[in-house]
């Protein structure tokens, strides 16, 4: 896309896919801030993490395009999204890499396999700001009002001071109607168990149906972005896309093989 | 599978699908060391990161069941199989889990794209010390001779040490004769630049096939796994689940929102 050089460029993508309400609150949203570029999955790629695509190859649709908007379609991943946006797609690098606003949490350890933050870790390993934002309502119907109130002051914020190389943003948003503020937090501690339904195909064989509930290891820390939700706060992380922990760097170290 | 309590209980997966022989030799090496469970994907699940299931059902097939060896293919993904894995197939929690023998190099920010290393973090997720391992070399046919016997001497080590909670291997082996050793390293700062290779369908519509470059950003920085492995080291770093950047955390309290 031609895009007018004294705005702001803004890269969006999630993982719901291109038709969900999520996506489209931002757009709009954003839209007054700078132009804008979409390129999100044709349809739903939840849980897709950083996932890319090498087996098959990807296609783009253009979908959309007026002043200041264009909006593409991808048959991949979030991540093939991002890579394709920067590689094919957008004529110069842009200035935010927005993924989201997701339906759903993707705190705690869900960063993991979250297909929005894989999106949003894309943006930074191009080394432009990018953040991750979900609304903990799984709904496809979802309120969106507050969570698009504090993407734009987050993002306004990012704009303005940039973040530090090789760092994006996890934001949550809860889903209630009395938001406190927001929390910058650490990722808490946990994971999910009883992740299985066993049930029935057709023809009476066995499948698995992912399914799970989330065990907090430690709800009492109020420096979690869990603890932040529950209570009522906004959750910021910053994640990191160097995944060394240097302190067991210096203690295997030792290791004499 | 019911095993043996007094033998070491070791989960096996890899991203390139349970037929791929660095699965297979990684198999047979670790038979000598204790019981061994095998649940891959059924094939080739290459970049499928921390990729999970969730719209579509799992399904399970055993494929060899022997005196302390069982071999499970899975329709998932890496992360699907360990969860499969943990949640309904292992009778007791396993002492180990082991991802790979990955034909091709896991090494810097491929750790993000890996699913090698997604199934090795999953096994972390779960509490049990896991360890991703990949030979650089692409070729169904590749050598792992050498591959296999550090891997043996690192498994050796991880079962007897154990490692730090949260924390697990991500090895690479240099695809050379004269291995010079191990280095324990950080994650290498780069990137993947021309991605794409434009081409056309039988049908003349456009389509982007993933390829690329990997662009080291410091080749001289003599303590990232991307030097270790260019000067025929074999490189163990150490990779956190916690995502959660310590020092930009702080920096964030200022903003006031």
């Amino acid at each position: 896309m031609k895009s007018d050089n004294k705005r702001p460029l803004i890269l969006i993508t999630n993982d719901d896919g291109v038709q969900s309400k999520g996506i489209q609150v931002l757009v709009e949203a954003v839209r007054s801030i700078g132009d804008v570029v979409v390129v999100a999955p044709d349809s739903v790629r939840s849980g897709m993490s950083s996932a890319i695509t090498s087996i098959l190859p990807l296609r783009v649709a253009l979908l959309k395009q007026e002043e200041g908007l264009a909006v593409y379609a991808c048959t991949g991943t979030p991540v093939d999204c991002v890579k394709l946006a920067f590689n094919e797609i957008l004529d110069r690098t842009p200035d935010l890499v927005i993924s989201g606003i997701n339906h759903g949490s993707n705190s705690s350890i869900c960063v993991v396999y979250s297909g929005t933050m894989g999106a949003a870790m894309e943006g930074c390993i191009f080394g432009v700001p990018s953040i991750g934002l979900s609304l903990t309502n799984h709904s496809p119907h979802a309120d969106f009002t507050d969570a698009v109130k504090y993407a734009e002051i987050i993002i306004d914020r990012v704009l303005k001071e940039g973040l530090p190389k090789g760092v994006c943003l996890n934001v949550n948003v809860p889903n209630t109607d009395n938001i406190k503020g927001v929390k910058i937090c650490t990722q808490a501690t946990g994971r999910w168990t009883a992740e299985f339904m066993k049930s029935q195909d057709g023809l009476g064989k066995d499948v698995y149906w992912l399914t799970g509930e989330f065990d907090n290891f430690d709800p009492t820390d109020e420096g979690t972005d869990e603890w932040a939700l529950s209570n009522a706060y906004v959750s910021i992380v910053p994640v990191k896309i160097d995944m060394t922990d240097y302190q067991t760097l210096n203690q295997l170290k030792h290791w004499e093989i």
